[in-house]
């Protein structure tokens, strides 16, 4: 079945707020195989929303709206989809006893327009809303199915997975549904990944097999429509499979976990600890890995040593190593080892990684924008240095050194289960 | 003049992305006059993209697209658009020059579809990427204006603000534009912020007072309509004026910068330098702070002492504070206190600033989520401690505890300038 979601609202056309509940929606749908062909934002304004109906009417079977279901004079998405299809407004008794009901035991005077958040257009099923006053819709006709939300996502969140997917589940019946599996992976980009994959992903018709990258990681989905997990686990797991062969030691997790999580767990696994020294990511490396709820246990802190000072003053680095004609410098594999070492002896820890580089948006010590040095010491083990180029804004060279350290400590540690 | 924005991307239909962008084009372009009346999302499919584009033609005389300018087989909005117009596509040779010496400065075997980035449709204007590899481009034909904008949202934004806005107001023309300035709050929420401006924003008419919130700040977008800069200006000011009788001690910047630029300004003009010690936030702060560019000059860095021992050990906080029947524990006035004073002392700064408290999922040491104390030490004077009780997810609770200790430090500079 294909669908197409509709979100109302002019605050969304004026970018004041953000389109969540589109996402929200699409991932909803997704998950019980139903397609989502288009998204549109349409404000405050019936004649366009009918114009946005017909649209969608011409190119899906279900239409999906968020927002317009309020007390207020520019809610006007009921109004609109009736008049469009030709039926009454009538009203929804029990929605309408709790909004009286909320009034009077609050002692408040009601408005006469919070009537309206009791409308339910004629023949339409009544869609609950637990969270808030406005009653939800859900009706069919000439073969188009139309499913009515509020716009809060609070109230439109429970609606939605309670009675309104229950209504569209009712609708697709005994059909199969979409089992989906997302698989995870860091040190490669998206078009390596891509490049690696592509006999796969040009021959694929089930499971599909979908490249998409976020924030500093590269995901693939791989999806199948199956009638039971079973069925449906069978098939990822074949496809997961051969994804492995070619990319294996790039996959970090078989789910949608970021990178630190991945090594938050293998810390504990194997009852580890961490600390980290920052130069270049000022703070990033241990703010992703501290996201992590419970890491205490894992991470126990480290250093933000941003100037040279500091890194003679919190981690003994000789000033001789730092500065002078002939010095490393701050930026160099030498003081990237020394800020691991130092980190961990510091912090008496199994494992201390230390970034150095520079994110610009100009070169330092005359090494250039990008360059970036990550240290790893273990206790008892050599010392491993890696070097990375790096490109992109200031933020993303930032997000890119710690995302590229937290690889190669994975690697570390996967090498060492 | 009416525009349309285009986003394509199968993963913003699948819910994978959320459709940032749409929301911060709708933004830009309502702040130089253009009305976005309809937002668009179509997947990675050419015909679905025509489709889009054919309705957009017929309700805007503006369409901005983003995403599908990449590499991969599924980038396909330059192609679906040149088909669409019949025209050819040709190569932008600076882009291309750029993608080849970045695949070659770093000894890269380039992938060929990397030059698909470089396509530029025949007789479009170039849109230089100064975040990426890819080229956007702007065109014109019976009477439509198109803009093709990248889908990465950082870089997007820069192509968005520079190129691309210039050339949509070289299409404005000589119409009266919208000025805007932008006034940045901190420690006062929105919902506040509005009910002391309510009469401002009730009675307005020109200029407009719009509120908005964005991450953990707040900010008044205060726009005209006029001919010229020194028109706009005196009636900017008059507002501005107006605005600061009311809230001007929580006014930080009359510009758009981050509350931590502010700082950073402040400190430099001083010649006063900081340095932190994060529990809470696990780094949050320094990574803020560092992210302005050349704040290496005023933040020398500091420590993260997520457990107790490391506050102990890097911090030299007494255990007998930390742990124990009777101790204060590590969520505590005395413990900020004692953290922003070793931290000033260790780094020999002018301020230490701390951050203890909860973020969550569950209390700690029996103290509830969102109880969070702030430290600044100052060399020679008393040392402050305040409390906030934070609500939202872990993730805001450390945003707002983060940028609530950069509002206390900021009150602090703001006494003493």
């Amino acid at each position: 079945m294909r669908a197409e979601i509709i979100a109302v609202g002019t605050e969304l056309l004026l970018g004041q707020t953000v389109n969540t509940n589109a996402t929200y929606l699409s991932q909803g749908l997704a998950d019980i195989g139903v397609d989502v062909y288009f998204q549109t934002v349409v404000g405050d304004n019936a004649g366009r929303i009918v114009q946005a109906i017909e649209l969608a009417r011409s190119r899906a079977e279900l239409i999906v709206f968020t927002g317009g279901l309020g007390p207020t004079q520019d809610d006007l998405t009921k109004d609109a989809l009736a008049d469009y299809l030709g039926k009454e407004i009538g009203i929804h008794g029990p929605s309408m006893d709790k909004i009286e009901a909320l009034f009077s035991s609050r002692g408040m005077h009601m408005v006469e327009s919070n009537r309206r958040q009791a409308n339910c257009i004629q023949d339409s099923f009544p869609l609950v809303n637990d969270a808030g006053l406005a009653v939800g819709n859900a009706l069919s006709q000439d073969g188009t199915h139309y499913v009515l939300l509020p716009g809060p996502p609070r109230e439109m969140k429970p609606m939605f997975n309670g009675p309104a997917k229950e209504w569209i589940l009712s609708i697709l019946g005994e059909e199969r549904r979409l089992y989906s599996r997302v698989l995870k992976f860091a040190g490669i980009g998206e078009s390596s990944l891509e490049q690696a994959l592509l006999d796969l992903i040009e021959g694929q018709s089930d499971p599909t097999i979908a490249p998409y990258a976020k924030e500093g990681e590269v995901a693939i989905r791989i999806s199948t429509k199956a009638v039971s997990q079973l069925e449906a686990g069978a098939r990822l797991d074949a496809a997961e499979e051969a994804i492995k062969e070619r990319v294996g030691k790039h996959l970090y997790a078989s789910e949608d976990i970021p990178l630190e999580e991945a090594i938050v767990r293998k810390l504990r696994a194997t009852r580890r600890k961490l600390a980290s020294a920052e130069s270049i990511t000022g703070g990033l490396f241990a703010e992703l890995v501290t996201d992590i709820p419970g890491s205490s246990g894992e991470f126990v802190g480290g250093v933000v040593t941003y100037t040279n000072e500091m890194k003679h003053k919190l981690l003994s680095v000789p000033m001789t190593q730092l500065e002078g004609p002939d010095a490393p410098g701050a930026i160099s594999e030498s003081t990237a080892a020394l800020m691991a070492e130092r980190v961990r002896e510091l912090t008496d820890c199994d494992y201390g990684v230390s970034l150095t580089g520079v994110a610009g948006p100009s070169e330092s010590e005359g090494k250039p924008v990008g360059l970036v040095y990550f240290g790893i010491a273990e206790r008892g083990k050599q010392t491993e240095v890696h070097t990375a180029n790096l490109s992109g804004s200031r933020d993303i060279i930032r997000l890119r050194a710690a995302k590229s350290a937290l690889y190669r400590l994975w690697q570390r540690l996967d090498n060492e289960k």
